[in-house]
């Protein structure tokens, strides 16, 4: 049985205006192109205007703007992707996560499990940690000691939290990912690494997304902090004492080191790494696959890196970045030596 | 007590073709160098050569050209190295993977577990999933609701397979893997994100290979598409709704953004990262760590990156990359003014 | 209930020596900046001289030379990183890992599990292996058949060492890391891919640590071998046959190729990439995010890549690298037609 909304419930929900018939049942999305009836779409990206014509869709997210383009019922909006993910969650399957603790769950009996939270089959909770209301600890999770899982937030399967860290509410952990892991921390007498115990935690803020096989370390002294609304995409690792303020953005197989601190409200993109003991302001964008060294004090767009071309191309010229030096000292000889050719004729 | 094969056994299954006894028994496989008796060994990269003459292997593996330099048995074939694979499968201890569900897993009444597949210890299966014939849900693997597990295909141990995605016939999933997650869809919202709801699922098609704790996303709307024979390594990251062709290898810690397509009979090696929404072509071959931010039409090898040299070497150099527009345009000047003067002189 | 020691104690356990009260007591560590009264902290790096002199706290470990500057009690000691990294540890809480088998942990009759060893809840362990004294498998962790577990080594939460892995005595491996996974063995039959069975196993020694995701892959043929002291940071990928030598240390998302052989004493930073079937010697250090792509004789610090900048800096720039071997070429020619048209002047 498909979830089903009238336009006008889904003009509703996603704060766009309606235009055309409320009562035309959606009950589903789709792309403007493989859009029928019955189905809602959106129109955000002009690459796409070709399609936005001849859609099937029973409804379009637009600007007004481009409302005269499009034969179908509207949701009118200045933010149409915003309008988007509202509508997506709107027809997001319910997770049914069951209810309380599941029998195959091993909880100690010094653990809180408040009301309305679910701990599922196989999830294992130390002593002296609160699950607060309406949380979910998926399959096979495992939570340390005297943790804080938020009210509301989900670890969505096979998720670990190390003693001691605390979430805040309605985050969103998804499967593998680690956090208050050890931070790598190792002192060296004559060759051997000695290891600095990792005394502090990690504290998440509210609204947090982590994504699958992540990893955030817990501080070595103090804690490290993410703060409100960031979102962490897959496979990103977090070094021990790195802060990441409100609202930041970041992609999948980045690397932050140890100590930096990351603003608010920035985007790093994917395959990034950032050194350890530096501040990036607020509203910095690092694009895909840069490495940043050091503090980056200025709002902007960072980036660094050269890109893939055919491999002969890059042969012949990859090697000259050795001779780039010299090339520079004997471009200003050259210079120089013109200036006095020139000299000498006048 | 070792498995023991006769050389003519391996012969057949190798499809090489024997010169030598056939009822020479062999135990094991060994290199070249370290062979001795009841060994088999490969003779595949001329660089191993100076071992051939001299190993105490009873069997070698190699091409009719090189029969003449090696004292043992051989099986002769144009692959050595596909025969070799063959023989090492021989030797491969088998799984003992018990039988039925263990009395430790947990799966829900609506799932199907169909005849000869198997269900360890601690494994979690949720409703609507069909784990075929012959398949392998291995120790504290977690299946969410609606999964399809093809026939024979394994997940070895701690995998986890999100609502709805489907595998195909003999897959075989490492440890750690995530199939499933959500993709990273974040709609903005005055500077909070809000999130697209990723409504798409998985699809892998058969004799696909997952390595430990790769992670693939599930799609936006439509699936995240893995074809047939495609052989992932460990630690990469697959986004949402990319697409990967048949008998596509992709090395260690590579990503791939959102959207991307990815052809047929590509390699990517080790580190590459991929950004969204491009195309590459069958037959293209990507370096490593090589980052590719455009679509590659041309089947080909492409490469990028400035590889690592002494510190000092890169530490003089490196900083003139960001003189090097001026360089050029300087060199533009100097080869003016001398065409220059030259007019002047004749 | 804090933990708490005298000074004296502390100094006898980190190595260094007292200058002060003795029977002053320490109940925690801080920063410099932080620190107030029954707390200890260090100095050991000069850009925080400005907080030794005003520091409350009520010991401070530092190189006898710094001693005039510090108004507390003192531990002198020539290498104050050390005595932290030891006293850290006095104040680590203790695990409080229960005892014995926990009755839902799964360990096969075959498995022997030795004297004040610990299996926590969710825990899987297969027939044949030996979890040898003091050892501790947490909570779901995976563990296959003929694994040996040293004495005194920890698998803390969710790790899976696949059949055959041997650990030495007193590791340590975080949460999520996957030991002794296939290496990524294929050999193409006429586009399709076939497996090489991964035969060899991963052997780690003694003080091992591995962090959070990290994988390492078995060998093809003989063992991934791991010596004693190795420290791996988190979402490391270490391929089959890769040797790394005593005491070397690895920071997180660093990938290692097949066979390479790593030596002792060496230090990896964050997101390198090496190459298959090369060597490092001895004592070579990499910066971070850099690519090793041949073997690397000599110690040394070696560096590659080109770090971010201003976005409209290296757009500028970056397009002129594929000029390179142009622009050196041109510079050639400019330098013969100078020395030409000086010629004739002359």
């Amino acid at each position: 049985m498909p979830i089903t909304f009238t336009l006008a419930e889904l003009a509703e929900c996603s704060g766009a205006e309606l235009q055309g018939d409320g009562n035309c049942l959606i009950h589903g999305v789709e792309t403007l192109d493989h859009a029928g009836e019955g189905q809602i779409s959106f129109f955000n990206n002009t690459k796409y205007r070709r399609f936005l014509r001849d859609t099937r869709a029973s409804a379009v997210i637009l600007r007004p703007a481009d409302a005269k383009d499009c034969p179908s019922s509207l949701l009118l909006t200045d933010n149409p992707y915003l309008a988007w993910a509202r509508v997506t969650r709107c027809f997001a399957p319910s997770p049914e996560k069951g209810s309380g603790v599941h029998a195959a769950a091993v909880v100690d009996a010094d653990a809180r499990i408040e009301s309305g939270a679910v701990v599922a089959a196989g999830a294992v909770i130390g002593a002296g940690t609160v699950i607060e209301a309406n949380a979910y600890v998926g399959p096979n999770c495992v939570i340390g000691r005297n943790v804080v899982l938020g009210e509301g937030s989900q670890l969505l399967a096979s998720v670990v939290l190390m003693d001691g860290v605390r979430l805040g509410k309605d985050c969103l952990i998804h499967p593998g990912a680690v956090i208050g892991s050890d931070g790598f921390g190792l002192a060296n007498d004559q060759g051997r690494w000695e290891k600095v115990a990792q005394l502090g935690s990690v504290v998440l803020g509210d609204d947090v997304e982590v994504g699958a096989n992540t990893t955030i370390d817990r501080g070595a002294i103090h804690d490290t902090v993410i703060h409100d609304g960031v979102k962490l995409d897959n496979q990103i690792q977090v070094a021990h004492n790195v802060e990441i303020g409100n609202n930041t953005a970041i992609a999948a197989c980045t690397g932050i080191s140890g100590s930096t601190r990351i603003g608010s409200g920035c985007t790093l993109a994917g395959g990034v790494g950032v050194v350890g003991h530096i501040e990036l302001a607020d509203g910095v964008h690092v694009s895909g696959a840069s490495v940043v060294s050091r503090s980056l004090r200025e709002p902007g767009v960072y980036t660094g890196g050269v890109l893939a071309m055919p491999h002969k191309v890059w042969q012949k010229n990859i090697a000259r970045i050795k001779q780039l030096d010299s090339m520079a000292r004997r471009l200003k000889t050259l210079e120089k030596a013109l200036e006095q050719l020139r000299g000498k004729q006048e």
